[in-house]
């Protein structure tokens, strides 16, 4: 692990970032890695790369604070670099939630945060549950249609909880593009249908899925519709830009950062409970709901002592960087 | 419609209800049916009656504030009208969330609230946007299990907007108890596999998914997680109760409304995204993106001028009440 994000953090100062930035990117770049979501790690930095090579993404802006209304603030991330952006407004809305029981932070004009999880394990380590989600430029169809015109806008909810947090992360398409890349990688079929054809034949095909651009969205009609509420309300409520105005790049997605305080009684109070929902069944040796986050948290325990395994064309392609 | 509110809010005053709580359930009631959600309208109304026939409901009971943090409140519904509670801490949280921006309020130990919508375009109707959710009794396979160990938790999200507001409204599992019903009324399949039949086949008929009480989850495993984290939110916030403690009655459910508001400048800006949002497409005649509400608004103005479709054997049931 150390490894990893040395490498990345060196690769990233190598392409101009400070030391300050280079950390902390190839520090979550690397735990994404670590944490088994390598579709939203390490395989997403080759892109990054190539986009801080082409200065479309701004590695020496800050994101800041453009309004100001107590618990409830507009950012603007001015194109820069994603991962510090979200972690910015992660840190200030969880500060703001401490402050005043709740905070909800709009971002607008940033780019890629990677991976969404990421700021939900952090507030989560800091007490806080959080609501957060991004829009993305028009990668899936609405139901209904057959063109890409709404986005899949990945969607994080995070409860800090002892025994491990629940962190919910999940992309509005059954699949994720990360997801579909993984597979079509290892030229496997998805599990279940995943998406349409360029016929718009429903297929489990992902490199099919991939060269259409029409991912199915989850719950066909539902993930649908909370796409485009989702996409609407964090436009809105940072002044920042629909899916239908963000181009191919995603250099001007909107997101949102809702946070909530819950240290006190809170906590124990969250530990009862879900000890509840999880063990509502007469058999808990082997039936116990699984809960989101429980498969992230076993396998960063895994790799943080057995180490973190990186497909070796991936590492090869790192490594060339 | 009038009549129907009429004849509503005359059965419920005959049941003992104040004039004003009547009144209230009464229209609320009305509008949903008017709205064509008949599952959660007039359907609904006999386990109304039936519940307060039987004082599991307490209809002279009003909700309570139990804890105020400025901008976050603690409700307790005390096993009251769920649709008098919910409206209660809607319209609290939308005075709150124009005095503060934003505002979260966790209701615990209350009753159905029948339709969710009927707080999303509520909420719109005084330029908030509302986030609210409730959870249930145990009636949802979470993926990978067979047993209903969690709720189907439905979730509202709206958004003002001149043009008709977005208001999604959705349970987790692909199809609502309220839909299953209906469709299995008129002898129907669903559109799509909606769960397990009592051998753990998947199936589309309604019936055969009511008698196993086994729906799937709306994304399979994405609802589930979904499902999860709502409840523990809901449970936790309202220091209230989970799914797995809560009776098939459904009288200690736990809800969620968080508010934003949206007056000023945001209510015109909200207007021009949506526009960008559902006309991203050439052939804007006949292919723009459908978005949720847009039905139920189609619908209510229709039916408010041509008259409430109820189906006989339920007006029946209701004239005989």
């Amino acid at each position: 692990m150390a490894d990893l994000t040395y490498e990345l953090t060196d690769t990233l100062k190598g392409y101009g970032l400070s030391d300050e930035y280079a950390g902390a990117c190839g520090r979550v770049i690397s735990e994404s890695t670590c944490d088994g979501v390598v579709s939203h790690g390490i395989a997403r930095f080759p892109w990054l790369i190539q986009h801080i090579k082409s200065e479309k993404i701004d590695i020496s802006t800050a994101p800041a604070c453009v309004s100001d209304n107590g618990a409830r603030q507009q950012w603007d991330g001015g194109h820069g670099l994603g991962i510090i952006n979200a972690l910015t407004c992660t840190k200030k809305a969880v500060e703001l939630a401490h402050a005043n029981g709740l905070s909800l932070v709009a971002l607008r004009n940033t780019t890629h945060w990677l991976r969404g999880g990421t700021y939900g394990w952090l507030a989560a380590d800091m007490d806080c549950a959080l609501i957060a989600w991004t829009n993305t430029t028009p990668n899936m169809p609405p139901w209904g249609l057959s063109e890409p015109l709404i986005g899949n806008n990945p969607l994080v909810i995070a409860i800090p909880r002892s025994g491990g947090h629940f962190v919910l992360d999940m992309a509005m398409s059954q699949y994720s593009y990360g997801k579909l890349n993984e597979y079509a990688r290892s030229n496997s079929k998805m599990p279940t249908v995943a998406g349409y054809d360029i016929h718009g034949q429903m297929t489990d095909d992902p490199q099919q899925v991939l060269d259409a651009g029409r991912p199915i969205p989850s719950g066909f009609w539902k993930g649908s519709g909370l796409s485009i509420v989702l996409d609407l309300l964090a436009a809105g409520l940072s002044d920042g830009s629909v899916t239908a105005q963000i181009d191919k790049d995603e250099l001007n997605v909107s997101q949102i950062f809702f946070a909530i305080s819950l240290s006190g009684t809170y906590k124990s109070h969250i530990d009862e409970l879900s000890e509840a929902l999880l063990y509502n069944t007469e058999d808990t040796e082997n039936k116990h709901i699984r809960y989101p986050g429980q498969q992230v948290l076993k396998r960063r325990i895994y790799n943080m002592e057995h180490g973190v395994p990186v497909p070796a064309d991936l590492w090869e392609q790192v490594k060339a960087l």
